[in-house]
């Protein structure tokens, strides 16, 4: 049966991917002033510096705007000015200062979860970013431990199940992105809640999931996060 | 008496700030080639341009090189060409990608520490890059906890104490940051041993403690960390 539930930070808990968007779409009308090569080709080369880039820049936004340089020196063939490459590390200053917004109802979900279980804050990224989210969510006492980590795969979570000594199978994560939150627990035997943000980043949305996972159940709101992790307890219990 | 001893990571267990330096050095030479301020005056700017930018980025090679691209195209009125920039990211993927270089005897120091103590390893920066260099350290298995943190002040300390139920006089703190290591801790009712590098990065020079301060040994190698502890030891049993 259940016993601890997880929840995702960012477009779960709070936006945040829609900061991500602006940028990069102001990042593609800067480029795009140099070269015209549509916007959906300078999206797929910034993605691809990004996902080069992760193996030593991680997650967040720090890494995003070195990416854009990166990227803007190489689209430009180096023509860009040193005025248009320091709007583009404006554009990662911003997502860094973005307010913290929760998603309508998401905090009665929490409030509702946390009565019946034990909670957990599972977030990934930039360390000083997400406690700065964190502290600004006001949600943070309701959660029995918080985890900011550079990334969700098995041995994160078996890091954090390992922690409250429990196993995969009492476990559920609640979150937005199914590569992170839902693909490493279901894989571990455990199980979740699939919460879509309207908007994804183009990473995130590779997974390995089919589309009827038996472990997993999509909502559309967070309202119908705890009816959806009673099924699961109830599934769990079989 | 001592229950708890902590280590810093950077520059205490393993080389870092000289990375930081060389990098800060070609900086200055890349920059020299438009303005002629002087060495010195492009690093004053340069640390005042880190320190605003602290706020937001918190520490790490990826806020430096931020933070160098928006000095460097400020201090050459943005004359500097995307292609000098470009050279600046590359300075602060050189520093994420270095290797982790342990300091000449701290294996020792640490494993004859950790016979007596637990010990803890705290330290301060990108949560990537760091979780790396813990990784390839090859001393992780020596620490009863890993902490990597986003600042080391009071409340770190006091966080981390209260997980392992101690109070501020049974622990002490071992590293080269006068600021981040001792000072907070000894303010607590801790204690120190302050083990200088042979560079130090300005920010962590900036410290309010005295030159005799009663609860902190200064140690010249990490060969003498054993012995200035069990002097700590000694006092704190008074």
């Amino acid at each position: 049966m259940l016993q601890l539930i997880g929840f995702d930070g960012d477009d779960t808990l709070w936006h945040s991917e829609g900061y991500y968007r602006q940028a990069n779409e102001a990042f593609a009308a800067i480029v795009g002033r140099y070269v015209d090569l549509g916007d959906q080709r300078v999206h797929d080369t910034m993605l691809a510096t990004e996902q080069r880039n992760l193996q030593l820049f991680g997650y967040g936004a720090k890494g995003m705007a070195l990416s854009m340089v990166e990227t803007a020196i190489a689209i430009t063939d180096g023509r860009i000015t040193a005025a248009d490459i320091h709007q583009l590390v404006e554009l990662g200053k911003n997502v860094l200062q973005h307010p913290v917004e929760l998603l309508p109802g998401i905090r009665e979900a929490v409030e509702a979860v946390a009565q019946q279980y034990d909670v957990v804050l599972i977030t990934k990224g930039d360390l000083f970013h997400q406690e700065k989210k964190v502290a600004q969510c006001g949600l943070a006492n309701l959660f029995r431990r918080i985890e900011i980590v550079s990334e969700k795969n098995a041995a994160t979570y078996l890091r954090v199940l390992a922690e409250f000594g429990l196993q995969p199978a009492q476990f559920a994560m609640v979150g937005n992105s199914l590569r992170s939150d839902i693909e490493p627990v279901v894989r571990l035997g455990g199980w979740g809640v699939h919460l879509p943000y309207h908007v994804t980043w183009a990473h995130e949305l590779q997974n390995g999931l089919g589309d009827d996972e038996p472990r997993v159940v999509t909502v559309d709101s967070p309202a119908a996060i705890p009816a959806a992790l009673a099924r699961l307890h109830e599934w769990a219990a079989v």
